[in-house]
C-alpha cells in the first residue's frame, strides 16, 4: 500500500477542515474512511484532526487486519458499543479537543448512531457538531490516476456483467436469474463485490429502483438492467434496456429519443462544462418531444468509491447536504443517463460511466446500446479486449 | 395479496401508537413499510395514523406498481425531494395532525433524511418527533404462520447456498468466487435476493464482518461463510466454518468447543426462556475454556424481514433503540451462534436460524456442521429434501 497517497489526502482534508472551522472529524462512513486511510469497514470509526493525525477505532477482532490495510497514527480495538464510546472519549482527550466543532457525516449517520457518537461519555460537552459531507464531496471529486485506473477496470467488469445479463434475457427466465448471472460474471471478471443490481421487466421498467423480483420475462417485454460492480474499492455504473424479441415502433421511438439525448450529452462532456448544462442537454430534446413529464431522477451523477456520489445535480445536491457543483474539472467521473424515461406502462434507461477529459469525455463502459438483443460472439466476456475498445 | 393481514397489522400498530403517545408514524424503512402495507421500497414513505389510516408517498414512476402490491388508503406520487416534502405536508393536513407527536425511525433515518421529513414545509411546527423503533420490534417479534413459512423457505435456500459455497472451497479459489457461487445458487433456488454475503479465509476469519476479498484460499486455511438469502421478503441466517484440507488439532479443539456451546444453546430454546439465559448458555462453556476474551458480537439475534432484527441481546438492544427483550414467545425466530470465537490469528463461527416452539426449538437451516469439507452427493441442492430434513 502506498501510504504517502493517504497521508497527502489527510493533509488536503485538514486544509478543508480549517477552511470550514472544523477542529476534528469523526467518521463512520466506510467510503470516506477508505479514501483517507486505505480501509473502510462497518462498525468502525476514524477521528481526524486539523494537524492531520488519524485515530481509528475498530472491532477488537479487526485490529490486525486494519493495521495491514490502513494508514493511521493510533488504533484501538473495542469490544462493543460501550467500548466504542469510551475509545472516542479517549481520542478526544489525547488530541486535546475539549471545545470547538467536530464534523460528522449527516448524510450517513442514523439518529441512533448520532446518539452514540455524541453520547456524553464520548463527545466532550463543549464540542459542537456540524455536517462534514461537503468536505468529502470536494476531496473525492477529482480522481487521481490510480483511482481512474480502478474505475476503468470497474467499467470493463460492468460490461462483462451486462453482456452476461443480456445473454440471460429470454422469455420465461426470472429477473432474479438475470441478476444472478450478471453478478456471478462480474465477480468472475475481478469485481470484489457490487452495489445493488437492478433488473426490471415489462411494466416494472417504469419503476425508479428496479430491485429484481421473480417475475418471469415475457415475449416482447422490455428489460432494464443496471449494474454497479466494485473493483479495488471503486465503482462503475452501467444501464441498458433491451427487448425480449421484437421492439414495437413505440418502444423504438422512445428508446431512440433517449439514446440521442444521452449521446448528445456525452458529446458535450469536457472540463469547464457545468452539470446543469449537461442536464439541460439531456432533458431538452426529451422535453421537446413531449416526454418532459416522463423524466425522473438525477440525470447525471458522479461515480467513484460509491456508484452514486458527488457531483450531484444542484437540486439533489441540496438535499444530500452538498453544495451546487462548480464547472467540471478534468478527471471527474460521471454516470450519464441515470434519469430514464418512464412513459407509464414502461420505461427505458441507458446509462454510461464517463471520464471528464480536458477536451472530451471518455466512455468507460463501452458496450453495445441496442434495444434488440443481439447474440454475442463466444469470446464476448474478454475483459482485456473490451477495455481497449474505448 | 391478502390485504386483511395488513389491515390487522396496522390496527395492532395503531394500538401500540396509542400506548406510546404517538399520533402518527412517518416511516421510510422498507422493512417496516413492507410489514404494514405489503410493499417496502427505497425513496418512499408511509404515514400511519392512530385511526389505522395509511398514506403512501412513492416516486411518481412507482405509483401503479405500489398500488398492486400494497394496502393503503391514500397514495401520492412525487417528482423529487421537494415534491416529497410537500406531499408529507399534505398528508399531515388531510389527517388533521397539526400538533402532537410523530414517530420516526431513529435507527434507520440519516440526519439528512431527518432534515427532509421534519422540514418546515413538511412537518407542522407544533408536531414533535420521537423514536418509533420499539413499536416495530414489538410488532414484528412473533411471526405468524405465513411468515414462518417464508423464513422456512429462506432457511432451505440458505442451505442450498451454503452447500454451493462449501463445494467451491478449494486452494487457489478467491473468497469472492465462493460468494459468487453461493449467491448464484441461492437465487437459482428461489431467493429474490440476499443481504450481505460474508466469506473470510485464513487470518481474515478473525474479523467481525468478513466481506469477501480477492484473497486466494490456501491449503489448511479456515473459511468462514455467512449467508442471508431473502425469500418472499423474509430472511434466513446461516454461518459455517470449514477447513481447506486437514484441520489442525487447535482448529478442531476450538471448533468443537464452539459447536458444543451452540448446540447446547439451541437445545435450550423454547417459549418462556430469556435471551440472556440463551446468551449465558452460549458464553459459559466458552468462557470456562479460557476463550471468554475471544467472543465478539451479539451471540443471538432475531431473524425475520431483516436477517438481524429484534430480539437483540439487552446490551445491543439499548444502542439500537430497543428495550431489553422479554422472555421468548413461541414463533419468534432466532439466529444462534452469531458471536463467533476469534482467537487472534483465526476464528470460527457457526450460526443457525431457529424457530422458537412451545416445547423446543426447530432448526430451519439444516446443514452439516463439519469442519472438514466433505464431498456432497450430486443431489445436494434439492431444496424440498432439505426442507423436510429438519
Amino acid at each position: 500500500m502506498d501510504k504517502s497517497r493517504h497521508r497527502e489526502r489527510v493533509e488536503r482534508c485538514a486544509g478543508l477542515m480549517k477552511a470550514s472551522g472544523l477542529d476534528a472529524l469523526l467518521l463512520t462512513k466506510p467510503a470516506n474512511m477508505f479514501y483517507l486511510t486505505g480501509d473502510g469497514r462497518l462498525c468502525a470509526y476514524a477521528m481526524i484532526t486539523q494537524n492531520g493525525r488519524v485515530a481509528l477505532g475498530v472491532p477488537m477482532t479487526d485490529v490486525e487486519d486494519v493495521r495491514a490495510l490502513a494508514r493511521f497514527d493510533y488504533i484501538v480495538g473495542f469490544d462493543n458499543e460501550v467500548g466504542m464510546i469510551h475509545s472516542i472519549a479517549h481520542h478526544f482527550k489525547e488530541f486535546g479537543i475539549q471545545r470547538g466543532t467536530v464534523g460528522l457525516e449527516f448524510t450517513f449517520l442514523t439518529q441512533a448512531m448520532m446518539g452514540m457518537l455524541t453520547h456524553p461519555h464520548a463527545k466532550p460537552k463543549e464540542v459542537s457538531v456540524k455536517d462534514c459531507t461537503a468536505i468529502f464531496s470536494e476531496l473525492r471529486l477529482v480522481k487521481d490516476a490510480e483511482e481512474i485506473e480502478h474505475i476503468r477496470k470497474a467499467g470493463s467488469v460492468a460490461v462483462v456483467g451486462m453482456r452476461a445479463a443480456i445473454e440471460a434475457v429470454r422469455p420465461g427466465i426470472e429477473e432474479t436469474q438475470v441478476a444472478a448471472d450478471a453478478e456471478h460474471a462480474m465477480r468472475s471478471a475481478g469485481a470484489e463485490g457490487f452495489s445493488r443490481t437492478y433488473v426490471a421487466s415489462g411494466p416494472r421498467t417504469n419503476i425508479a429502483h428496479g430491485i429484481p423480483t421473480r417475475r418471469k420475462l415475457a415475449a416482447n417485454d422490455l428489460v432494464m438492467i443496471d449494474l454497479h460492480p466494485i473493483v479495488d474499492g471503486y465503482s462503475a455504473d452501467i444501464c441498458r434496456t433491451v427487448c425480449v424479441g421484437q421492439p414495437t415502433p413505440e418502444y423504438r421511438a422512445v428508446y431512440e429519443l433517449f439514446i440521442k439525448a444521452q449521446q448528445a450529452t456525452i458529446a458535450k462532456v469536457k472540463a469547464g462544462v457545468s452539470m446543469s448544462e449537461l442536464e439541460q442537454t439531456l432533458h431538452t430534446s426529451i422535453k421537446e418531444a413531449g416526454h418532459g413529464a416522463h423524466l425522473f431522477g438525477p440525470p447525471i451523477h458522479g461515480v467513484g468509491i460509491e456508484f452514486e456520489e458527488a457531483p450531484l445535480p444542484a437540486g439533489h445536491a441540496f438535499f444530500h447536504g452538498e453544495k451546487a457543483p462548480k464547472p467540471l474539472e478534468a478527471n471527474v467521473v460521471l454516470a450519464i443517463g441515470n434519469c430514464g424515461l418512464y412513459t407509464g406502462p414502461w420505461g427505458v434507461r441507458v446509462e454510461d460511466t464517463v471520464l471528464v477529459g480536458a477536451e472530451h469525455g471518455e466512455v468507460l463502459t463501452v458496450c453495445p446500446r441496442n434495444l434488440e438483443r443481439v447474440s454475442e460472439p463466444e469470446n464476448s466476456t474478454d475483459v482485456g479486449m473490451l477495455a481497449d475498445g474505448g
